[in-house]
C-alpha cells in the first residue's frame, strides 16, 4: 500500500492528497495506520508558517489514533494491531538529563510530529515506541485524539499544581479550555471558567465550571481577588493581566499553555505578596500522557468533537479557522483501498 | 525605664531620639529589650514613604535582636531574658487559612514591624509571641539581625525551590544577595552571582559563588541559556530579563525578592519551551524563619556587617542610601541607664 498523505507545498496552500516516499522504518520506530486525527490551533499556526518552522512539504496533524501497523526491530512494549495514539512530540533524544528524567518533551531535540516530520493526516504516521502511547480499552477512541495535545497540555498543569482541594480557574473556552474545565472537575476542584464568549457560558457549565466569567469585565475578574489557586490560561490574545494575576490566591499560579505572542506585563509587588508565580508549560512527557489517558478513560472525559472524513480537510481546516469547531474538529481516514 | 526611640516625623526627616507612649503590652505581646537592629532597604524605602503606606512618627528597623524583657499573659513558648528576633513582621490574625496553614507571612492583616507599628530603632520593640523567634545559642548574636528580614527572604525560595543538586543564580550582591550565594553555597548548590559592580566579583566568590557574571553583560548572560535551576533576583532595577529568563535550564524558576517596580515584561513562548515559571515571594513565616536561623547556625553563616552605635542612625541611614554597605549595616543599641 502506498504512503498517501494530505500535503501543502507551501505557507496555506490547499491541501491535496499525494504518494511520497519516506524510505524504510527506523529501527525505533513505530508505522501508525491512522485511523482519526484532531486538528489543533497549533497545525493552523504550522501551516501558515507563523513560526518560522514550518517544512514543505507539509503534512500536519498531530492528534493522532491509530493502530500499529509496523514495528522497528528496537521498537519496544507494543504489539501489531494494538490501538495507540501519537501527539505533539514523535521523537526525542532519549539519553539527554530530560529524557531520562522522564521529561521527554523538554528535549533540546524533541521532534514535533508536524515540522521536519510527516504528521497524521496520512495513512499512516511514524514516532519513535517511546513516543506511541497505548490507548486504553475503555477509551473512545473515535474521540480521543484530542487528548493527545490539547488534553495532555492542560493536564499536565493539572497533575502538576492542583489537588482536589484546589480552586482552579480556567481562561479560554474552546479547544483546550473545555477539556481543562473537564479534567479540574473531575479531579475534584472548584472550577471557574473565563471566556469572552456569552454563548459558551451554559455551555461551560455544562462541562463542569461551578461558575463562569466574562475574561473581558475585568471588574468581574476583580471581584474574584485571592481566591484561585491554580489559573490556566489557554488563549493566546491579552487580556488583563493585573486583573487575573489579582485573582490568584495565596501561593496561587497563573499557568499560560496559550502561545501568547506578546510578553505578559508581570507586576512584581502583587506577586510578591501572595507569594505567587506565573508560569507556562508545553505539552507532557510519554508518562504523563499515558497518566491522563487513564484518567480519562477513568472519569469517561471525552473531548467534545466534530468530525469530517479526511478527505474534506480543506473544509475542516476552514471550520476551525474561522473559529467555528465546538470544540475541537477530528478528521477520519477515509484512504481508498 | 521611659520608651524612647529614635523618630521620624515625616517622610525622610533627620531622625531624633523622643519618648513615646504606648500603653500597657497586649495579652499576646512580647517586650524585646534591644540590642541590635539592622538597617534594611526597605527602611529607606519606608522612611521616603515610597510605597504610599508609613505612618508617623514613624520608628523604623526590623531586623530586631534582643532579648525579652517582659511577656503577655497569653504569650506562648518564651521566657523572660531569652534571645529572641524580630523581622519584618511583628504580628499576623492568628486564624486565617493562611496562619493555621504555617504562611503566616501571607496573611491579609499581617502587621509590619515598621507601618503602624513602632520598630526598633528604640529601646524596646513590640511583637506578638509566634513572630518572637527564639535565637540559636550559637549564632553571634550581633550580626544576626539581617537575617531577619534579608536573610529569610532569600531563604525562603532556596528551602522552597533548591536542592543541593540544584544550579542556582543571584543576581544583586547587596545585603540580600551575599546572604543568599552564602546560604546557596552552604545548601550545596552551583552557584552562579551576578552583579553589576566588578568590584564585587573577588568577594561574591568569597561568599561561595562558583562564577560571577556581570549582570549589565547581556551577552555573557546569555551564554548561561538554560543552565540555571533557580534564579533569585534581589535587585529592584530593570534588567535584560530575556536573557535571564534564557538562562533558565528546563523546570528552572526565576524568584524575585526584589521589589522591582516595572512590571517584568514575560516572554511566554521561551517559558513554555522549558516549563519554566517567573515567581515571587516576601519574607517567610515563623517556622521559616527558626529553619533559618537554625540553618545559619549549623553552618556559620552571618551576614557581613558594618556596625554604627544607634544613637549614629542618621550617619548609618546616608552610609546605606550612598550604597556603601558592605553589606548590611547594624546598629547597636546605646540608649542610656
Amino acid at each position: 500500500m502506498a504512503y498517501e498523505a494530505w500535503t501543502a507545498t507551501g505557507p496555506g496552500a490547499t491541501f491535496e492528497k499525494r504518494s511520497l516516499d519516506r524510505g524504510p522504518l527506523g529501527p525505533e520506530e513505530v508505522e501508525v495506520a491512522v485511523e482519526h486525527c484532531g486538528i489543533c490551533h497549533s497545525d493552523l499556526s504550522m501551516w501558515h508558517d507563523e513560526w518560522g518552522t514550518a517544512t514543505y512539504p507539509a503534512v500536519l496533524g498531530h492528534e493522532v489514533i491509530g493502530r500499529v501497523a509496523a514495528l522497528g526491530p528496537m521498537a519496544k512494549g507494543l504489539a501489531v494491531g494494538q490501538r495507540v495514539g501519537v501527539g505533539w512530540n514523535c521523537a526525542s533524544c532519549m539519553h539527554c538529563r530530560q529524557c531520562l528524567s522522564g521529561d521527554q518533551h523538554l528535549c533540546e531535540s524533541a521532534q514535533p510530529t508536524i515540522a521536519g516530520h510527516l504528521g497524521g493526516f496520512a495513512r499512516s504516521v511514524r514516532a519513535h515506541w517511546a513516543w506511541t502511547i497505548p490507548l486504553p480499552d475503555d477509551l473512545h477512541a473515535a474521540d480521543a485524539g484530542p487528548l493527545l495535545c490539547g488534553g495532555i497540555t492542560v493536564f499536565n498543569p493539572l497533575a502538576a499544581f492542583a489537588s482536589p482541594n484546589s480552586r482552579v480557574g480556567v481562561v479560554g473556552i474552546g479547544g483546550l479550555g473545555h477539556l481543562a474545565v473537564k479534567f479540574a472537575a473531575a479531579y475534584g476542584c472548584e472550577v471557574t471558567a473565563f471566556t469572552s464568549s456569552e454563548s459558551k457560558f451554559e455551555e461551560a457549565r455544562g462541562f463542569g465550571a461551578h461558575q463562569v466569567v466574562s475574561s473581558r469585565d475585568s471588574e468581574a475578574i476583580r471581584s474574584l481577588a485571592k481566591s484561585l489557586d491554580l489559573l490556566i490560561v489557554t488563549v493566546n490574545v491579552p487580556l488583563d493581566w493585573d486583573a487575573l494575576i489579582a485573582s490568584l490566591a495565596p501561593n496561587g499560579r497563573m499557568h499560560v499553555v496559550g502561545a501568547v505572542l506578546e510578553p505578559i506585563p508581570v507586576s512584581i509587588f502583587p506577586l510578591i505578596m501572595r507569594q505567587g508565580s506565573v508560569g507556562a508549560s508545553p505539552t507532557g512527557s510519554p508518562v504523563g500522557i499515558a497518566d491522563m489517558l487513564a484518567f480519562a478513560a477513568r472519569h469517561d472525559i471525552a473531548p467534545q468533537t466534530e468530525h469530517f472524513p479526511m478527505s474534506r480537510i480543506n473544509e475542516a481546516f476552514a471550520h476551525v479557522a474561522d473559529g467555528k469547531a465546538r470544540y475541537r474538529v477530528v478528521l477520519d481516514a477515509d484512504f481508498a483501498g
